[in-house]
């Protein structure tokens, strides 16, 4: 078989079929150069809450078995919702979305990313993503922390174990800084949360004294009020943010990716602590965000992950806002 | 009122309410630089169909006032539907995306975006973002035209009337291509689009000796067929992109905006040169897209512009597919 190149440079390329034509003679143009790489854009979007900029920034993406990510229903029912909604039956692509608001003081930042958190073929891509962006790491005033899971803290420390937001506090909720710093919770965890444990104590000690530990439902600054979302973890907090009439809900990890997992709220992911909590969590979330139409973002929601939530059915559908190429 | 620099420089930014705090002291973090300018994402992005790469590459949005833009339907109907889905009910906004293949015979633009056509405040925008994708203009051996209207013509010419690809033939559809070109059709056609008479030969001169007209379902270049589509112009033309078992339909203006109007097949716009054919040729293109599950970009849909369509109602409900972080 010949290759791309070859084929363009012998010349058969241009060899058409005589269609109707109204040219005095076919183009010549054979191009010797090797198409572009086939690179994807930056994956950073901005959008305004109000008067303040929001930027979605993508740190890529992981790849889960759909076999055994939904516990409570069977996988043909599972793959049926995929098939039905133009996803791969095979494997779940979940992607991570960090989330930062220029607040009047100063840019904040929802979640920290995998970070160097292995695998990182496909994930890791929020320090790029930031540049391309115009986002430097070292203007961060606060991480705000929805609960302790690897792909939303370990970006909080650098692969040399320095902290990646080096002038940053970190805003962290009581109750998930509570059981995830007191070992003998360890037992009462699902084995594949335990290392939650270790690896708090490995990125927040980088940050000692600038943690900041608020209360359930704490204003976290002007604008900026934490929501208790219990259920995904003992202490999962969404955040609400504020300017005047406008807002926004960071619901973090109310649900997975939302097809399926919005469109069907009763699923159990295998990732959630406490499955039933999680799920009237969802529920209660969500009705009222789809009740009062609140554009929102969602940490494993579709690129750029702005939009809003509709009823469907016994589920939510996530409606991404249109993408604008002006700010 | 304070300006931002002056309440950060202030250090009044810091003086936080009295949380519940883990901290020694509060980070004495005052950031006195800027915030960075709110720029947007350049607008390209990359996917396969089969193994050939595809870029949309975003030439900005028009803003039309609403009023006026559906003729067939009370104003205050199509606004339920635009609040329903979240939309601005005052103006549409009606984006432009220009679709790159990058064939074995080299790169194929499917339409030519708006160039200089005023206005050019939130329009012209291909040239920059196909250079932030790293496409070439010189590089392009064939833009593909789907019908004369000036935002899908008016940049095969530089702002200096030069060829904007000036190596490329350019593909035109027969119908389309004698429509525009016998001024005797001027008196015959809807006042508003009469200025596409002189602006088809303002845009093709320059390409002389390079056009090649194709009949209706012809095809292209292998792999690559017209499918006659006709109402929105005389002549219109969808474009079918295959390699092996993967496709992709071009719809181009089929419809405009998927929201209202492939919600509502019957909404008859403004834009449309016979609007009876037009419906007709929507309703039985997306009737067939929708059945067979083809993956399909249209020129006023969202960008990225990739995804599928699903019944909805009487309509259609266009998907947009998730944004991979990888091509």
């Amino acid at each position: 078989m010949m290759n791309r190149r070859s084929i363009l440079l012998s010349g058969a390329a241009l060899a058409a079929p005589a269609l109707l034509t109204a040219c005095a003679e076919a183009p010549a143009v054979v191009s010797s150069a090797p198409p572009p790489p086939a690179t994807q854009a930056p994956g950073f979007y901005r959008y305004k809450v109000g008067s303040l900029n929001v930027t979605t920034v993508n740190d890529g993406f992981a790849s889960f078995p759909l076999n055994g990510f939904v516990v409570n229903k069977p996988l043909a029912e599972v793959q049926a919702v995929l098939r039905a909604n133009f996803e791969p039956e095979d494997r779940l692509r979940v992607p991570f979305n960090v989330t930062f608001v220029e607040t009047r003081r100063g840019l904040v930042a929802f979640d920290a990313g995998n970070g160097a958190l292995a695998p990182t073929d496909t994930r890791g891509r929020m320090i790029a993503n930031m540049a391309a962006a115009g986002i430097d790491p070292t203007k961060v005033v606060a991480v705000v922390i929805s609960h302790f899971h690897g792909d939303h803290i370990s970006g909080l420390t650098t692969a040399e174990g320095l902290r990646a937001f080096p002038n940053a506090e970190v805003v962290v909720p009581q109750t998930e800084w509570r059981f995830w710093n007191d070992a003998g919770n360890e037992s009462r965890s699902p084995e594949r949360q335990r290392s939650s444990f270790a690896n708090t104590a490995r990125r927040f000690q980088v940050y000692d004294g600038r943690i900041r530990i608020i209360r359930d439902n704490a204003e976290v600054m002007p604008g900026i009020r934490a929501v208790a979302a219990h259920g995904h973890t003992p202490g999962h907090t969404a955040y609400h943010i504020a300017d005047g009439d406008a807002q926004l809900m960071y619901v973090a990890d109310t649900t997975n990716r939302p097809v399926p997992m919005a469109l069907n709220p009763g699923w159990h992911a295998v990732v959630d602590f406490d499955a039933a909590m999680a799920e009237a969590t969802r529920r209660r979330m969500y009705d009222r965000l789809s009740a009062d139409r609140v554009a929102m973002t969602g940490y494993h929601f579709p690129f750029p992950a702005y939009g809003h939530l509709t009823r469907e059915g016994d589920g939510y559908r996530f409606r991404l806002a249109d993408w604008q190429s002006t700010v």
